[in-house]
């Protein structure tokens, strides 16, 4: 007798079928006596047409707009998936985000939530109903549909899931759950039955894929439970919670990899007070997220700056570096392509040196030459060749012990 | 310096061209210097696809989820033809129905208009844009999503006229205007340049079909002037409003045809007060729409009663009455099927005695026998074989003075 969140993205309601399968486990869960909110993105790739309409009519169209527009493709998904629900004999109704009681603060394409309102919600639930909630979307004060921006549908259920105080969100997914690494490029990866927080943030961030950034800092801020589970059968998921049970001997508890780093070098910048600002400022300026960032003093008024982007970025980048150049001293521009970026996670590496030290053994031992080295507090991150990036995997896989004893967990990942 | 609210159906927006086409238009108008709302429906079949997805999920929707489906379309649209208005360099802003203040009943599916709040329109013409509206929706005073039923958008259109005190509502088609008759069926058919109310009221009940008769009642109510026009042209259309002048000699305006009529007689019903109040509510109670009734006593306690159904109706007709004949004195029931109904309209016949008479007299000439006659103050209508109809139709057209005297205006209507 729970209350639970359940999100399921646009892959999971991409067609009538889909939708069935999503509407039964739903009026399963409900049947076993738990209140159920589902929130529910586009179906398939409903928003990408919506998106190519729009440009062929304005390649620059209005951000009220394109929300406006983009909206739609969750309100269809939540009419859908009520009717299913209501024919598998369960009650059910669907809200908008402004029906939800979702607030957002009044930008366009990427608001924030700024508040909501349990209580439409509630009464649904105490009504016995099955509330069915667009994901990605809310209102302005005024009544204006915003859109939450990417990873939107995700941050709509972690934050329902704590304005409700629902005892655990469920996000549905593709894959079985979090893993200690890609199974495509390690065949021994073993699914993890819970990671921290934090753990779970550095692997989203380095691109596990499974759940965005925003809503794992959301869930971490409200300690909302989280489940990613797979939508094609009923195994049990990885469940991210505050201070999860450090698995014995598991200092690293994933690898992370990135195939899309672009790393730039300014050789000979005059040392200026303020250069350093300036200059990622005017990245920023430009859209251009920079990862990593080394900086080293090699004269008295000289120092060298290397840092990375990804690769799609490069193009404004070197527009970037151009207006700036004279400004800096010209300094010499070295781009290098096709590099990877390879990370250990784990917290328990805040109490155990070495682990750094341990990770540069292993790549020198396969033969891989570390490009630049980035580290937090529970994770170190190495770039390296593109080419190698897998082999690198693979061996700091085996060398941090998470290899599956069996494979078996692995087999049901391609179902 | 007008303020014009011009309403597009959903085959003038059904693509891209077609939306830039109407952008372009409402631009136009914008720069003589009006203010302009739009009114637009959904694009092309989108409304029919939606429907479809629906009833593969649950063959028996809720009407609440239908609404909340189906005002996408719409929505789409809006946010669509805003982007293409801005593209043309004109200021834009869409409207849900809900955000342009049109609130409704609380009922799903047919949901009748209860108020229109003028103002969030009237404070977006101010800043000088063009007001984009969501034809065919509402919401109730508790923020649920409503749809108004057929002829919808029509009505958003002229309720929106009536309530921000606009100067003229112009109704895009695909055709040139109102027509005497159906051009297809005389070649003569001359466009109207004005019509009155109740003239295009009894029109577009008789399946003139350009306007919906909700619409006309709206706008007669509210004395709002409609001018029903081209889509595809800038040709004048027919301008529909109060105490249109009569041209000279021309009693009859329109002349309508309806193929699709079913004549149904109940020979020896027994008399009995209440037994006519009891066949026809049982007849509306099955949804079935009935039309002219011819009713007579024929002995001291037995009457014939005729009356004619849509051919569509036949079925539901015939349950009724096998539930009622016992009733009913088990009077005979004939069943005439492939019959027309055709009729002449015009408010100048209230002053103009002997219509109907010289009517009788056009067909009678043409050797085409009368089945059955209904009257009204501004109509004459006469249930005739189906075969017979169009040259009914051309004879009248050509006996009441409206063939054109140039075949010019007809010309423009297949473009």
């Amino acid at each position: 007798m729970a209350l639970i969140v359940q999100k399921f993205g646009g892959s999971s309601v991409a067609n009538v079928e889909r939708i069935q399968r999503v509407a039964r486990r739903v009026a399963q869960t409900r049947r076993e006596g738990h209140d159920v909110v589902v929130v529910v993105s586009a179906m398939g790739d409903t928003t990408d047409e919506l998106i190519e309409l729009a440009r062929q009519l304005n390649p620059n169209p209005a951000a009220r707009e394109m929300d406006m527009l983009l909206t739609t493709g969750e309100q269809i998904s939540i009419a859908l998936l009520a009717m299913a629900v209501q024919a598998e004999g369960e009650l059910s109704i669907s809200f908008t985000g402004g029906l939800a009681g979702i607030g957002t603060e009044p930008v366009h394409g990427r608001a924030r939530i700024t508040a909501i309102d349990p209580e439409p919600v509630r009464q649904q639930l105490a009504a016995g109903r099955v509330v069915i909630v667009a994901g990605f979307q809310g209102v302005t004060e005024d009544g204006s549909i915003t859109t939450l921006g990417r990873g939107g549908s995700d941050t709509t259920a972690v934050a329902l899931a704590a304005a409700i105080g629902a005892d655990l969100c469920e996000i549905y997914t593709d894959v079985e759950g979090v893993y200690t690494t890609d199974p495509r490029v390690v065949k021994q990866a073993r699914k993890l039955d819970r990671i921290s927080y934090d753990e779970m943030l550095e692997l989203a961030n380095l691109g596990a894929g499974v759940l965005h950034p925003r809503a794992v800092e959301f869930a971490k801020q409200y300690n909302v439970a989280l489940m990613v589970r797979s939508s094609f059968n009923t195994n049990p998921g990885t469940l991210v919670e505050e201070e999860a049970t450090m698995e014995q001997g598991q200092i690293v508890r994933g690898i992370a990899h990135d195939m899309n780093v672009v790393k730039v070098g300014l050789v000979g910048v005059k040392s200026r007070i303020g250069n350093l600002q300036k200059l990622f400022q005017a990245l920023a300026d430009a859209g251009v997220n920079v990862d990593i960032i080394v900086t080293s003093v090699v004269k008295e008024d000289q120092s060298d700056i290397s840092f990375t982007v990804e690769s799609e970025n490069l193009a404004r980048t070197t527009l970037v570096l151009d207006e700036l150049r004279s400004a800096f001293g010209n300094p010499e521009v070295a781009v290098e392509e096709n590099l990877a970026k390879v990370s250990i996670v784990g917290a328990g590496m805040i109490s155990n040196p070495g682990v750094a030290a341990q990770m540069f053994a292993t790549l020198a031992d396969a033969g891989i030459s570390i490009k630049m080295v980035s580290t937090s507090e529970i994770k170190v991150s190495c770039v390296v060749d593109k080419d190698l990036a897998h082999r690198a995997v693979q061996g700091l896989h085996h060398s941090f012990g998470l290899d599956a004893s069996t494979e078996a967990v692995v087999a049901g990942l391609n179902e």
